[in-house]
């Protein structure tokens, strides 16, 4: 399914499947006949019944598991909020595919199959001070990209993103979604100085500014579209 | 190697072999020039530099890991300290060697060995709070048993302990070794009422006032042979 419109993602949003709570209850029963002392397996016996609800059975299964990495460029890049060029980011793409990275031996340890979806790398969002970090269309091609790569044979879909200005972009959509200012969202992400850490917030703040109708909107679409990632969205 | 006498066991213990730094250091070092983030493994990276510094190699390896549980039979358990008798611990070394307990599929999942060490469970240790647990001979041959589960071939070794009436032996242990006395260290264990709680808190503080001349001891060693069981020796 993909999203022509504004309206069909709202929509889509209102309309999300709900869990399985019989499956989740079963799962949940299940564990006290099992020949163990009542919650010794920890957190292990939450996620069972989580799995158990999210995949309507009782007893869940994990045989297909997919991890997706989005990768995007940021226009909010060219401000400096990052210790590395947006370049880099298609040099990961690469260093995913030559199986280079630690998300490589993650999911080879796992047993999951991992996906990289760059996404138009060599056509960056706007610098989100300066105007909307996407147009409709491109935010709506980016969502569709994301709902596409989930398949319903997946056991477990695990999603991760990358992209040079990654954090900033994400420090601005929490804010922007959540409160509580630049200062305390941004962090140094990889390997920034205290200059670029300033740079950051400031990108950050100007963020809120620029999109400030947005900010605190019940809609939280627009919000995305205005200061977030491609691989957000 | 076996422990004849208590002093050559305290000669063990005083010769314990250091972990290696260097190779711990190395891993630390070789975390910095691979493609992540720093710390973004977060305590994978800890683990890591752990396993290095006690395996002697800056690269560490998980091929051989061993799960060993040795159970054993506590005289404390007549206190009715436990919801249930201690037949259970046999039918427990059953249902582990039938792959019926949640160590089984545990172990399975991390493709590790799993063994189970029985000591003795027709021969209770003696309830400690009207004797010492162990006889010296006992208890050494419980230390010895232990010693001599360690491969050195494994890469890991993680050990567990099963046995009706266990956490009471365990909570008086660590009352013994660390303070604190009887209400902090006993809790319910597996499935125990208001007063079973009761009775396991009554015979941890009767242990620990048959024991007193142990308690605080800084000999080790002497607390464990007299409140402690098999399979913690």
């Amino acid at each position: 399914m993909t999203f022509p419109t504004l309206d069909d993602l709202r929509a889509a949003c209102r309309d999300l499947p709900a869990g399985d709570e019989a499956a989740a209850a079963a799962a949940l029963a299940r564990q006290a006949v099992l020949t163990k002392p009542p919650g010794s397996l920890g957190r292990l016996e939450d996620l069972a019944v989580w799995l158990a609800r999210w995949q309507g059975r009782p007893i869940p299964k994990l045989d297909r598991v997919s991890i997706v990495v989005f990768a995007g460029n940021h226009g909010v890049a060219a401000r400096g909020v990052s210790a590395f060029p947006i370049d880099v980011t298609a040099q990961m793409v690469a260093n995913y595919a030559a199986g280079g990275a630690g998300i490589n031996r993650l999911a080879e340890t796992a047993g999951a199959t991992l996906r990289v979806v760059p996404l138009e790398l060599d056509r960056p969002t706007a610098d989100f001070t300066k105007a909307p970090a996407m147009e409709t269309a491109d935010f709506l091609a980016a969502v569709s990209a994301g709902y596409e790569a989930v398949s319903p044979d997946d056991d477990l879909f695990a999603v991760g993103e990358m992209g040079i200005g990654n954090t900033t972009a994400a420090a601005a959509l929490c804010a922007a979604l959540l409160g509580g200012g630049a200062t305390r969202w941004v962090g140094r992400g990889t390997g920034v100085d205290e200059h670029g850490l300033a740079r950051k917030r400031d990108a950050v703040e100007a963020g809120l500014v620029r999109h400030a109708k947005l900010v605190g909107d019940e809609d939280r679409v627009a919000a995305v579209e205005g200061v977030g990632e491609q691989q957000d969205a």
